[in-house]
């Protein structure tokens, strides 16, 4: 991995090219790169299962449709301008006379724009996964990038939204994170009618509630005493904000928690239809057979973004809870209609990508160390018999195993070595005593065994290898 | 698809914000989208059974780097800066007083960087591919847009590189358009050094060389009589331009080729050098088994770009010559070790995937009509029978079926209306009669049959369809 914080300068004499990383970007080695494949591979397919199809849209968009929903602040937002001379950049916008472009900050702006632009070419419910570069003109500080990979999962209805989709998300981030293998971890859930509603009843005017919600959803890291002055601060009562400290302390199985609130019910009318949505949502979590384990109510998860109006997500890997949540999403009705002037209400989840896997990489939870370039690699041992190793290599790929060729002499060890680099499975060694015996050597490099293989059938034994080539 | 060439302004009374395509970029529909990945799943496949790697490198990188090879004029290059208020571009490259960064325009300068920052975790000869999007800032037209994705292919030697890469490569396109399943092409393959060894041997000065080769590059669509007067201009005397116009004409199967160039051997080294490399690439072709019909050696393929130095390669799609040449590239010295400042030989191809796809798709060449969102739908008749219908998708999908779930009641002929409108093969009807049955009813799509499948045994049916799903 190759992480670029601050540009280091290079003090070179000749050519004086700084070709470093620009600053605030990442980027991996093939190893990594070939470790962040399987797991977007994995992510698809567990997205396709559920019948998610891809989209892509522009990286640019107008600047008018960047900043239609101001949430993100327009600060964060690259502009792009045709450089005209060495060095120069033209500097005004409206470079070409007509529009103004920027760079996505999210998928979600996106998303609104391209339902807008093809609004007739789509079915509903629109179910789409979008896992690609957004980019923030931050300061670029460790974990924070200036461009990274989001993975977005919505399903958009039109006009409305059965709640059921609401359940169908943790159980596509249980399937994901699966998938992925990273450990054990909780799918934490609440209702944003639950906790403004439980606001509203202990008197949060309505002008606070946005802040109440922004303090609860730091309240994790601000832990309960710094929680408790922030709601003074903004005005909330004493006792109010002791009921609220209390109330975010509830979490737990579903069931258990849906118990605990029956006793806040017939307060407050949003309260009481938020809860019946959790309870409808705990229902279709049990039906979709998602582990009691790896699923909690959370009445703490307020999620910071304000156009979230229901169900809201968070997903905590466990033993790893520095790293946030590593999957967080909700339920949206006027998000998305903003372009195409309809009710548009939708449901989602992202992952941020980017940081999540270099994390993962960097705590040594994904493991990148085998670079595996190739199953099996064809050895050069002698010039004369290069029309074999040509062959051999094309009859393999045909059998679908991917397979490299060196068309260099070197000695044997040093070839051996260079397989091991490579990270092949198998070495294949046709030397003059080989050939003129009909037999292939195939060094499994594992285990370092060599066995010799008849010419023949040496493409159906690695085929059968086949198995264990794929771990 | 969604192309915007000039922008189209909207009338829009409320909402004022023009959520049209920014000019110059394209944007696919789900059902081409579906069409697009399912190719580049292809090409990926191939690249790896081939051995090749996948690479990613950022967006952005220092405007210096952009620069280092001028070859791809610097006008053509859009700078980055954050907008720090509305609507208002900062306007000053160094706007973070340090670097200035830019939007590539190729695949390869990011190669030379990418190798440069990890020349030493890179086991050589170092095959990538690289599958992603560039950024031009030109006026948009027809088939040119301002971003598009390049699928470039690349071998780098460290020192050296052997020859016999060279044939590897149309191998590789090989395999390629024949997984795309296009139509019958031609790969089209030339020397520099006999082509350059040639305009020597006919008395063309060294200065001449580049610009010769530019008027050949450009014979195709010029006719020889343009071709002809282009050379004139360039002061190649009538005797010289004559036989370089009967040299180019020079085309055919290898071996033919080969053999009609052995009259102009031993008259200049480069052409002597050049005929030894296109024999031994003719060798190889032949060994790898690439079928003769689909190989050409050509006189008149020069490729425009300054850095090429032997072998070249154009790809004519047979009956759609008019989308030019759709697969090109070349062996190059000098181009990829510019920042690593060591000799970094490489041979390379490269697809520009955006406008070959949109074109394919409008020709009717690679067809979108279907949209598969999923394989299977779970209709909901009965609000009753949700449960049944929620673990029917969830053990649907645990078999690793695609499959959606409608939440909301409506009638069964929309439902099926929507079931097609999806792009599903098989919807699934649970009412209360088959319910009280234990069956499902599983109407497939495409032929309009119904039958009645056990309860218990109708996700084993849906695996053994399987074969049928995938097409």
């Amino acid at each position: 991995m190759n992480e670029s914080i601050t540009p280091e300068p290079r003090g070179d004499d000749d050519v004086k090219v700084n070709y470093s990383l620009p600053s605030g970007f990442i980027e991996f080695t093939p190893a990594e790169r070939a470790l962040e494949l399987h797991c977007l591979d994995a992510i698809r397919s567990a997205a396709e299962r559920y019948g998610f199809c891809s989209i892509e849209t522009p990286l640019v968009e107008r600047l008018e449709v960047l900043q239609a929903k101001g949430n993100q602040g327009d600060n964060l937002i690259y502009g792009i301008n045709p450089i005209f001379s060495e060095g120069h950049a033209l500097g005004r916008p409206e470079d070409d006379g007509r529009e103004v472009r920027g760079l996505r900050f999210d998928l979600t702006v996106p998303l609104a724009a391209y339902i807008a632009r093809h609004l007739h070419q789509i079915t509903f419910p629109f179910a789409r996964y979008h896992m690609d570069l957004v980019f923030r003109g931050e300061r670029p500080k460790k974990g924070r990038y200036r461009s990274f990979k989001q993975c977005d999962f919505d399903i958009v209805g039109r006009g409305s939204l059965p709640l059921m989709y609401d359940a169908l998300m943790p159980a596509l981030i249980h399937e994901i994170f699966l998938a992925l293998r990273i450990g054990e971890f909780l799918i934490r859930i609440n209702n944003r009618k639950v906790l403004c509603g439980f606001f509203e009843s202990v008197g949060v005017p309505s002008g606070d509630i946005r802040g109440c919600v922004k303090i609860v959803d730091n309240a994790e890291k601000a832990g309960e005493e710094k929680t408790l002055r922030s709601l003074y601060e903004l005005g909330v009562s004493e006792e109010a904000a002791g009921q609220i400290i209390e109330f975010v302390r509830v979490k737990g199985a579903p069931r258990l928690v849906l118990s605990q609130l029956s006793r806040y019910s017939g307060r407050n009318p949003h309260f009481d239809e938020g809860l019946t949505e959790l309870t409808d949502v705990a229902e279709g979590l049990e039906l979709m057979g998602i582990p009691e384990q790896r699923v909690a109510f959370d009445m703490g998860i307020a999620r910071g973004l304000g156009y979230y109006t229901g169900t809201v997500y968070e997903t905590t890997l466990l033993g790893q809870e520095g790293l946030g949540s590593i999957c967080s999403g909700g339920r949206y009705e006027h998000l998305v209609g903003i372009f195409a002037r309809e009710t548009l209400p939708g449901v989602g989840i992202s992952i941020g990508w980017t940081r999540l896997f270099a994390s993962l990489v960097e705590r040594g939870i994904l493991k990148a160390e085998t670079f595996r370039g190739a199953t099996t690699a064809v050895l050069f041992v002698d010039k004369n018999l290069q029309a074999e190793y040509l062959k051999l290599a094309q009859e393999l790929r045909a059998a679908g195993i991917s397979t490299i060729s060196l068309f260099e002499e070197r000695g044997l060890g040093k070839q051996f070595g260079w397989a091991d680099k490579m990270g092949v499975r198998y070495a294949l060694v046709i030397g003059s005593r080989e050939f003129e015996s009909g037999i292939v050597t195939v060094k499994d490099m594992r285990t370092g065994d060599q066995v010799a293989v008849d010419r023949k059938e040496v493409v159906q034994h690695l085929v059968h290898a086949g198995g264990e080539l794929s771990v």
